[in-house]
């Protein structure tokens, strides 16, 4: 944990399950670039208060020409399933004079079942980020690619310098960069073994007869499958070391959040807005 | 697939890649209800354009007592991390006689990332839903209890019966389920091995140096850590199985991906709307 928060300001809070919240930037950075997959949520249409959520790749960095006080100022970078029509409502926010497009980005990674006596008290080791900010579309040719290169090597480190690069003028117009300046962000974190309440843990014969535990969940990588045109023998290095480390790192971390003593305590009723 | 098929309508058109786009009705119901965290959005202020997007847990089914005309009648019961706020504001909604609070939640599985010889190229092997609609708490105590039971089956299969049930009292009250009417449905699925642009696929140098195909995912369920109170010696059947079946299913899957032929066609570059 890094000793930067970010503030509490009403629309970021968490109010339920607190025990479980974290507002610590290092903590929420790193859900954030680790999960394969952000939802992010905008409004189409202004008049009617409905929203969209779809899934989009996305990470979390701060450009080296970019204005800094520091971890805060990262911005969160998006690409692929940027519809056009998400492109052109952060261009038209920006028209109207306003500071971008209001969206919301989750994060969430499951790292295991937790089992427990009864249906009410089973839970999720999770890890999840909720950023909430407003949306530009990145014009800066330079950032533009630092910020393709950035999400590229989210998916397999060092990956981006060992394809065919740089982009050329057609690729260059077809991708579409998303940045959001975030206004608050929150996290949640449990991490654990089963916990019941006072009632059932008193009742032998609920004790005698339902198994309770984890069942530690990890995004595992399989062997990597080379395509139908590859020419290249031997999986390349970049390839073959994130395969074997990351699926270490999972294991581990699942495992680990199943074994570990819970650090905190049951919400209690009024844990609740 | 199914011959069952949500209408396009506008609202849930899926307006890039159409190429690996559904509206099949099974296609989406399996979407979401293989994937352990939904994502729900809505918008907490009518006035404010800004939405929020929430990690919860979530199971499309129809209720025996519930009105049919068949599996586009099927609702998404959501529970879990259910704010306060959500349900006030669902429960707003019907009180200003809506239709509910407009809702949308989203699905998404990772097969595989796809790993081509530009950063352009690459792409994951995926399988998405998104659902739009208006959603109400359950009120009705049968639904509820019925609800329950559904949701928690999913995480573990026949696990309801394998704890302490049925809910007491307080427990009764403490939970609550959020049912979504769903208004329209899309999913997009890719699946399939890598694919580049032709002005690539001319280029030696390109081919002879850039190791393309795809990493497998999938999330791993590994072996089961009995809790710190548990008595029961054995891993019982419903987990057991569960694990083993799981595991095998899901591998099968994520290979199966990687290595078929890819079904359909690179987008067109007017592809999007």
């Amino acid at each position: 944990m890094s000793e930067t928060v970010y503030a509490k300001q009403g629309f970021n809070d968490v109010n339920r399950y607190k025990h479980q919240a974290t507002y610590d930037v290092e903590t929420i950075h790193a859900i954030v670039n680790n999960t394969p997959v952000l939802h992010v949520s905008f409004v189409p249409d202004p008049a009617i208060p409905a929203p969209v959520v779809l899934p989009m790749i996305g990470q979390l960095g701060l450009y080296p020409g970019d204005e800094s006080k520091g971890e805060l100022d990262w911005k969160c970078y998006l690409h692929g399933y940027v519809s056009s029509r998400l492109m052109k409502l952060a261009d038209d926010a920006v028209k109207r004079g306003e500071e971008g497009l209001p969206l919301c980005v989750a994060a969430t990674k499951v790292d295991g079942f937790v089992l427990t006596l009864t249906p009410n008290s089973h839970n999720y080791n999770y890890r999840s980020a909720v950023l909430h900010g407003f949306g530009t579309v990145v014009e800066d040719v330079e950032e533009k690619i630092w910020a393709m290169k950035l999400i590229t090597n989210s998916v397999v480190p060092n990956r981006y310098d060992n394809t065919r690069v740089p982009p050329d003028g057609a690729e260059m117009q077809s991708t579409r960069i998303l940045k959001l300046k975030i206004s608050g962000a929150s996290g949640k974190v449990r991490e654990g073994v089963p916990e019941d309440e006072r009632k059932d843990m008193k009742r032998e014969d609920v004790l005698d007869s339902v198994w309770t535990g984890v069942i530690p969940v990890y995004e595992k990588l399989g062997e990597p499958q080379a395509g139908p045109y590859n020419r290249v023998k031997e999986i390349p290095e970049h390839v073959r070391r994130f395969v074997d480390e990351e699926n270490e790192k999972r294991e581990q971390y699942a495992f680990n959040a199943a074994g570990k003593p819970a650090p905190l305590k049951r919400p209690k009723k009024n844990d609740e807005n």
